[in-house]
């Protein structure tokens, strides 16, 4: 754990910068709008440590990855995001001296991340001068970011100022292999004023799209531009003058357009202009309320208020602005990458802790046309879903584990092929979508067919054993990675099971037009019920660590063959053990990453009696190590679910500001931003109790100990509630919509707008 | 399969040249001296499809593979032998036209590679001159290459023929990632007939040492040297001169030298002139006799005799001799590559296959001095598998599945640290040997340092599963490669008791010197007679697949669940499966790569009982499709073993011609050499039923119904015997050595040298 910013309820502000904490800060002051993103990272020159990273959405590489012996159905590549241009690189010279705070020395040093109006700001003083920048990636105008330094003499003199702003298409990702370069240079403009750079990635034998990506940058600056760089990578101008205690201002505006939204490199070039000619007339307090408008409109639908606890406060909101500024569902191309736009790691790529953990949020948090943006994303990828069963000899689709486009592209095969469990979560998110919303069309109409091909994979899937009469699911690895290539992993079964069911249960529903193309047999249908009736899901009694007598659900065949060791016998000097022990080690252990055969419960809270829950949940946490990020809240919904608020909220802990405490020791990297959805998730569906039961809304809040009191707003079928929890009990008020019956702490309410 | 060289008994002769053929060709005309080796490429430009390869025992390369996630114990490299310089490349212009048979109208073209002598001999016509070829890579002077161009005019007239002799530094692996080089050219020199090239390893981040590899060229030669070569990194000489009727020789000579004999790069060099000076009155017949001489004496022990099958002579001859070229116990740092010196795959490192397959081989067919190289070659690593075992957190040693210094080389985390039953056949080798040669002595000293090393990495690697009240091993691989990460592999659990077992057996005859080293407790005595007690190894009743009643050893823990459908059902379009199906597909189905339950009943035929033998092979064999080459020579010694004559030979004629037939189809790549030892270990395990019983040697001979008799020659316990069946019976004859009382087909025979 280690906190380097300060507690505050709106901001992210530090005045230290200590070097070896610099990758930390610049995770954490990360920026996005969806469309692109950055990490916090200098503009001007620094020559400490850093991880450069400038990551525009949908925009990728199949970077090859032999491992040693390739089979069929192995995916022939690793997908990554990669490094694109870094359009906000400076250099700005003092009195002839270049500013590196890695060197040079400096007072009043400030980093700022404003999460209400989603600017970055950062100040410090060099040599007599006071250097402020803002920046900002917009939500108003997707392809605009806007910088603004402003520089004032402090000391009584007057100096002479240099800014070089720069473009520079020579990037490199950390993780790329030997060395490579993904990017080629195709065109380069330079006038007085303005800098224009074009880049395409290099070419790949893997028939995935080069993308091409253009920025150009224009200026509105009180000092005069005297130079131009051009050189075969880098395009910039260059602005200097004298600068006194009136403060000197150069903004700079850069217009980033790809060849993912227009036809072709003459129209993604031509487009920087239309886009500039668009907010030529616009003052840059006009280009930053416009954005800010836009945060202040998604804070409206989705703020939470923590009162009594102000590190908690801080963290939900850092949370939700991390979300939001990876994704906010005005791209349907595009997805959540588990590290957003804050690092290279996990590639920037699609995996199901979008229908996992995310959806869940988006549904209470924004408009239901976000989360259909979701549903959409996986509709549009379907063919590569059935490419990638048939690459495994499978019928059906199976959804990727790690994507871009839908094919499969990550490169380990007890991954790729092998924690198939992701599969049945795309079918989980249709009817979530379905169960929150009220909202049956897509379900009926695109998502039948989603619904269809996940449904077929499984009845192929599945194989018969005639020694148990059971259809059994072998080679796999469940939610809980910690084992690989198990069989008849309880959660993986039981989700198929599941899967086969829901489908029988609405086939008759989908429109006839989906009908007649989904063609569902009554012997298909006969042989889904069959593998429905016959899913092996063995149960067994044993004690728990405790020894109390339990019912469960079995992990996977030979999980209780197992050394069944508790993690509070383990000595905490070997814990995360991901970070002290082999591979081997942790495989044969029986020891869990995360929510594995509780995870349907956090899916179906009601599938499932108190006992089940219970029994399963006394008997599997003790052996749970938590150590993915998606882990805690799970567990803390199921506390609170179960009545212990304690737990509940020392898992929320874990949770709610994971990367502001930096817990996992690996926040450098870059954020955990779909982690970020366990702190709301625990408030909401933890300590609020949220559920929807036949058709209504259900609250059972309880208030942690440690707070005066919380308040969360929450969308449900075209209405926006706030509901707040305070020592008085629970009170839930319509803002607006229609009346509506809710259910709190088992009575029931009927709300209107006051 | 595909037959493309004539059948003779002592030659591998083709007067074709199919350009689609020619990596097989290659792959086929392999030669080597142990010291080094290479595949049968052309020396002169050719233009097509082909796989150059020379590569020097024990210079390798750490080539780093990334993996999407590299975990704690992955291996950091994959160790491959790499091409070294080629020695051998020439350019041959006859009246000013470049000799490429791929190119140029041709006759009378030739390719034969003589096993009794070791020699590769080619020859074709081009333009009215016949060229001929002959080259060998010396087993009197390890260092020499010897190579005799012969031009002869066959038209009447004179002709221009001018032969330029190459040394090219400049070399490549096809299988290196991002076309890496592996090589620095370090010094070069040409005189007027002289050229000397030495080439370095690039430096690595692993710490493998760089290997220096040096090679000067020397001429005797007809024709006059008229210029030289002396590029960047190629040296060379030119020879030139008019060919009439009277023949032409140009023969040169290569000493390759290397770090690994001397102690820097000035010896390294220095020794290439010294070796030259120790060979320099001989003449071209003086060094071929030599060398001839070194196989005859080979032959002498070795030679197996097959009549009435030709093809079948041919094959066990070729399958010697290959396994000669690459082994024959000259160094102990050198082992056998799975493909020898014929190829890129398996990287010429040392696999199991060594200790479970050759070693029975060489037992039986050269001086005990050899295998105790090989065994003292795992003992030099001794350091290595302690390293590997700690990189797993585990004591002990553990051997690598893949390794040129004892270090796990290998990069996939399923091999690698999942298929440890190879750790079992390390000891098995030394009791193998003790048993054998009767030669307690290493046993007793070295050997019981590896022992005891193994005995403690398999208590530590067993766990105590409570609800069995057994010890068991989880997570690995058995020899069914088409299985990872399975649970209690019968095999495996069998191997790992038997080592405690053994090692406690023997414990109190290691030399004190050695007892006082490994300072065994009575507790760890205890604790490994606890394990051997307890060991979970669980037998079912099931039908096999003719549906009679078997009482099975369960090959593992959810073997039985699988759907078994016997490979005879299967569509024969789908064999090989692993040509057709998803590693997914393959992991899942019940379909077994090569012996694995079975696999030791061949190392131990003597303790099962003859029904378990027969229960087991029948149940498991109809699941088994013998995709490794090393599968059918294990089922054909225990077919013979229970009395189906038929089946064994059937099995043996899978392994007898495996590459001459290339039945796997992937003898363009290189030979499979440690399967080289199947088809002597089928006719002397399988039809002769060698045992060594009560230290008694044991026949039990049939004769396949094909043949009218094979003989073989067999050391045992420093006799030389001959054993010739034929329809009238075994006879055994003693050829050398003290008298000996044998057991053939149940009766004692006294044996005296007549």
């Amino acid at each position: 754990m280690k906190r380097i910013f300060e507690v505050n309820p709106w901001t992210i502000t530090s005045h230290e910068l200590q070097p070896a904490d610099k990758r930390l800060q610049e995770s954490m002051t990360s920026l996005g709008n969806e469309y692109m993103g950055m990490r916090g990272m200098f503009e001007e020159t620094y020559s400490g440590d850093s991880l450069q990273g400038v990551y525009i959405g949908g925009v990728w590489f199949p970077d090859k990855t032999r491992v040693g012996w390739w089979k069929i159905g192995y995916p022939e590549y690793f997908g990554k995001a990669i490094n694109a241009l870094n359009f906000v690189k400076a250099i700005i010279q003092i009195d002839g001296v270049t500013v590196d705070l890695a060197t040079v020395p400096y007072t009043d040093f400030e980093v700022s991340l404003d999460m209400q109006a989603g600017v970055l700001h950062r100040q410090f003083t060099v040599n007599g001068v006071q250097v402020q920048i803002d920046r900002f990636i917009s939500v108003a105008t997707k392809e605009l970011a806007d910088l603004r330094w402003s520089f004032t003499a402090s000391d009584g003199q007057t100096h002479d100022v240099q800014l070089t702003a720069l473009i520079d298409g020579d990037v490199v990702n950390e993780d790329s292999n030997y060395d490579e370069k993904f990017w080629d240079v195709l065109d380069a403009e330079v006038t007085n004023d303005t800098a224009f750079l074009m880049t395409r990635t290099v070419p790949n034998p893997f028939g995935v799209p080069q993308f091409t990506v253009a920025a150009r940058q224009r200026f509105v600056s009180d000092l005069p531009a005297i130079d131009v760089v051009q050189e075969d990578k880098q395009v910039g101008n260059v602005f200097a003058g004298q600068v006194g205690a009136a403060t000197q201002r150069i903004e700079k505006r850069v217009i980033v357009t790809t060849s993912r939204d227009y036809a072709d490199d003459t129209a993604v070039k031509h487009a920087t202009d239309t886009i500039f000619a668009s907010i030529a007339s616009a003052t840059y307090d006009d280009l930053y309320d416009a954005h800010a408008a836009g945060w202040a409109e998604r804070w409206e639908k989705a703020d939470v208020q923590i009162t009594g606890d102000e590190a908690a406060q801080q963290g939900i909101r850092f949370n939700l602005f991390q979300l939001f500024a990876t994704y906010y569902g005005n791209d349907a191309r595009l997805n959540i990458g588990p590290k957003g736009f804050t690092g290279e790691k996990y590639g920037g790529a699609t995996y199901w802790d979008t229908e996992a953990f995310a959806i869940p949020v988006y549904l209470g948090v924004t408009d239901p046309a976000v989360v259909k943006s979701l549903l959409q994303y996986r509709y549009q990828q379907l063919s590569g879903a059935y490419h990638n069963a048939q690459q495994q000899d499978l019928a059906g689709a199976l959804f990727p584990m790690v994507t871009f486009d839908g094919i499969e592209s990550h490169n380990e095969w007890e991954i790729t092929f092998e924690e198939i469990h992701r599969n049945s979560t795309i079918a989980y998110a249709i009817y979530n979508y379905t169960h929150l919303t009220g909202d049956r069309s897509w379900l009926e109409n695109e998502g039948s067919e989603v619904l269809v091909g996940i449904a077929r994979f499984w009845a192929d899937r599945v194989h018969y054993s005639a020694r148990n009469d059971a259809y059994m699911i072998h080679g796999v690895t469940g939610p809980n990675e910690y084992e690989n290539n198990i069989n008849n992993n309880y959660y993986t079964n039981w989700m198929a099971k599941w899967v086969l069911q829901y489908t029988l249960d609405n086939a008759d529903t989908f429109t006839s037009a989906y009908q007649e193309k989904l063609a569902i047999s009554a012997e298909e249908k006969a042989q889904w019920q069959l593998i429905v009736d016959k899913m092996y899901l063995p149960e067994a009694d044993v004690k728990d660590v405790n020894d109390v007598e339990r019912h469960i659900f079995v992990a996977h065949d030979t999980f209780l063959d197992k050394e069944l060791i508790p993690v509070r016998d383990l000595d905490a000097s070997q814990l995360p053990i991901n970070q002290h022990w082999s591979w081997d080690r942790i495989l044969r252990s029986p020891y869990i990453k995360q929510s594995d055969t509780l995870h349907a419960m956090y899916y179906f809270p009601d599938a499932f009696t108190e006992q089940q829950k219970r029994d399963n949940y006394e008997f599997y946490e003790p052996f749970t190590v938590h150590e993915s990020s998606l882990s805690p809240s799970v567990h803390a919904i199921l506390a609170a679910d179960l009545k212990m608020p304690e737990k509940s909220v020392a898992f929320y802990q874990r949770t709610a500001r994971l990367d502001l405490d930096n817990y996992n020791n690996d926040t450098s990297d870059g954020l955990h931003i779909t982690s970020m959805t366990g702190a709301w998730l625990s408030i909401v569906q933890g300590f609020a109790g949220m559920r929807v039961r036949d058709e209504q809304l259900h609250f059972d809040p309880f208030l942690p100990a440690e707070w005066d009191g919380y308040k969360f707003r929450f969308m449900f079928r075209e209405r926006l509630l706030e509901v707040a929890v305070d020592h008085d009990g629970a009170q839930v008020t319509l803002i607006s919509g229609d009346p509506l019956t809710i259910d709190v702490s088992g009575e029931t309410v009927a709300l209107e707008v006051q």
